[in-house]
């Protein structure tokens, strides 16, 4: 049995909340929330807890809060020499405090509140300080999800990176077709297909070989048309920047 | 029976050749190609012919080339008063010669040529200039596909800049994570449930509520130290313009 706290109320640890209650062979031992309503309605058996010093030993702490704040509640932790762990895709584990031993638990996804997910898909990313320390993360890891690998810092950062590039930013340009569809009253699901299949693509072909559209074609006509059809300044700062980048890397 | 005449050898073409062969009510009579070999594996009883003037007849002619040489292309067709329609998302059935009956069938999909597609999913917005044509491209249209729409030339400009930021300009920003995955050692594919789950988020929730990320958390530290991190010029333009455009379009 492995026993867990997890520090912290967002999206990620909500979601960690959520599995690891359900987890074989892990105890969700104490969650640390500031503001107890933020997880009441998530926790079954596991003790809340809103001052640091409540905190008990756990085999595991998972640390799972904004970036600037890790360095702060992994000092606040009122124990010693435990495997503590935050779960950021652009810190090193050098960030946490020096009481405890350090590791980092990246589960590579995008959560929202609102969604649910499945963790067996979800890609986990760790790191220890002490090679020791790998053998308990890894166990905790696969208890909620098949993916399980073991990423430096450095491959890390470029993992967090190739994310926003490929899930945040994706998602904006999402907004942005979403908004072009309402103002010209288009149902936006109609391009559901599309964006299923641009996402499906790419598992078969590399994206340069998957890339279509009038950047590509040079379709300089089109591409004036749409700029001009563009009313919004932002909009067509994108839609020319991304084309001459397409442009550019396939030429 | 409806008798179909194809004009094109392109992704789009190819797709519509290998489709409406095997579509029961439909007969594929008639294919024109500039090159033969560009068509001819996927062929099996239509007629190939790579000279205009042996074009005959048929219910309705699809014309898929470069939007530049539709209007050249109808001019070209050697009948009249048959109904002509092209599958362009950016140009009204003006551009198509007077001498045939006029209309659009524009398949919304991302087409190359080394990946098959379900027709049955792809929406296929249709417009004619006589609302008497309207039946028979219809029919047409819904012989391949479940999701065929009456779509006039406004809206299909909409859905086809929407399209460009969903799915063209959304394929190149997995082409620069793949980059940098691959610039770094890290296989680009475990992104892939990431790249999913974001596909997904949209169907439950608006995009603008399923944003996460760095510039949504207004986390200028990350946001700096990813700007660090890449090192390619165009890749560090991209970034500080859609982190700008997200927290403009979520402050």
């Amino acid at each position: 049995m492995i026993t867990l706290n997890i520090i912290g109320s967002g999206n990620v640890a909500q979601h960690l909340i959520s599995v690891f209650q359900q987890t074989e062979n892990v105890v969700l031992q104490q969650i640390f929330a500031r503001k107890r309503e933020a997880v009441s309605h998530l926790v079954a058996d596991a003790e809340i807890v809103t001052n640091f010093n409540d905190l008990k030993p756990a085999n595991v702490t998972i640390i799972s809060v904004t970036d600037g704040a890790i360095a702060e509640v992994s000092n606040a932790l009122p124990y010693e020499n435990q495997l503590v762990v935050h779960t950021s895709g652009s810190m090193g584990f050098e960030t946490l405090s020096n009481k405890n031993r350090k590791g980092v638990f990246y589960p590579l996804q995008t959560f929202s509140k609102a969604k649910a997910v499945n963790f067996k898909e979800i890609p986990i990313c760790l790191e220890t300080e002490k090679e020791e320390d790998f053998a308990l993360l890894e166990r905790l890891a696969q208890s909620i999800s098949d993916k399980v690998f073991k990423i430096g810092a450095a491959q890390r950062q470029s993992l967090h990176v190739a994310a926003v590039f490929s899930c945040n930013f994706v998602n904006h340009l999402y907004q942005l077709g979403h908004e072009i569809c309402e103002e010209h009253n288009v149902p936006f699901d109609i391009l559901f297909p599309l964006i299923d299949e641009t996402a499906d693509k790419i598992k078969t072909l590399s994206p340069k070989e998957a890339q279509t559209g009038p950047a590509i074609r040079h379709d300089q006509k089109t591409i004036e048309k749409h700029l001009a059809f563009l009313d919004d300044e932002n909009k067509k700062a994108i839609y020319r920047l991304l084309t001459q980048s397409i442009q550019k890397n396939n030429g």
